[in-house]
């Protein structure tokens, strides 16, 4: 069995922000060598995600738009924020988001439907985040 | 490590359908001969489910009736469905019920506690869909 | 490719309870003596959940205050309760927060960022439920 471990790093512009990484994690299967087995991506902080869905920009936009109905944000909404943060509404997007994605490796390539493609989703950005790639298998 | 995949195809009556697909993933076991491992099972298609839960009817309309609240159908609710689709609620309703299981085999059995049972959930059916079952271990 | 597994079970006082299992999973990770590879923690139940998010008091008030006013208990609001159960939210209640979280181990430890701790969600508590830890790699 091998294993193959990458992190990747993101730094927002946008306090709400969603990346197609599926190329980045394309390049890190690549580098393992690896043809059949399992591929986590998640996300390491507890404000962001890591999903699989449409790359279409109206439907980022329906997540966003959704997403503040769900869980909106506000200083005075959390207790969480009591702690002197204002990012408890991050922490409930993401959990509705999911904080990371299992993908089958079979061929040397990830095993994807038409149109799924993997998505860093940032909800409390403007700082440096990580993701980490691990690629178990042979 | 060996390790098997198999795709499952389905193609709904209904717009919205639960599937139980516990025993295509058991068989997709046996045929993989492995004993001691990790299985995914994932939707390929980012309009459906697979999410594991209760084989019990009325909690299969009670998910119905509560994600038609949180993310109603609409052609005119969605920036999505701007592109000529319909299904911008899908999207949203298979991400609250998630894309993929990760299940243990230990034994060489799904490895569940009483009432865990697999399905696979269509939130815009009546076409072909596909499902993976990826197994890894020994 | 080494397996292991193992079984923690909770029984807790509350209906509502998070309870965090990291340093449970770390003692298994350590049996286990594998150095590379992927653990996943699922719940067993189909009313509890195995999430990861920050260790903070306030931010789990925020959890349960939120999953009420998205799926609130309630005997007549479910059609699943027809079964004589009273218990229909917990099963939504647990389908948000998610079933298992599947940890990378790197070096023979819990691949985590910063604040990433594991936990267990009971939703229908004061009764005997069973999380599973299965480690694979090598």
């Amino acid at each position: 069995m091998k294993a193959y471990t990458q992190y990747l790093t993101f730094n927002t512009k946008e306090k709400y922000e969603f990346i197609n990484i599926t190329s980045e994690v394309g390049e890190a299967l690549k580098k393992s060598g690896i043809k059949e087995g399992l591929c986590l991506v998640n996300a390491m902080h507890i404000t962001a995600s890591v999903f699989i869905n449409d790359d279409e920009g109206g439907l980022h936009q329906d997540f966003i738009i959704w997403l503040e109905k769900l869980a909106p944000f506000g200083k005075d909404k959390y207790k969480h924020n009591l702690t002197g943060e204002d990012n408890g509404d991050a922490h409930l997007k993401r959990t509705i988001m999911g904080r990371e994605v299992v993908v089958a490796i079979t061929g040397g390539k990830l095993d994807f439907g038409p149109w799924e493609q993997i998505f860093y989703g940032e909800f409390d950005g403007q700082r440096k985040k990580r993701v980490l790639v691990k690629i178990i298998g042979e």
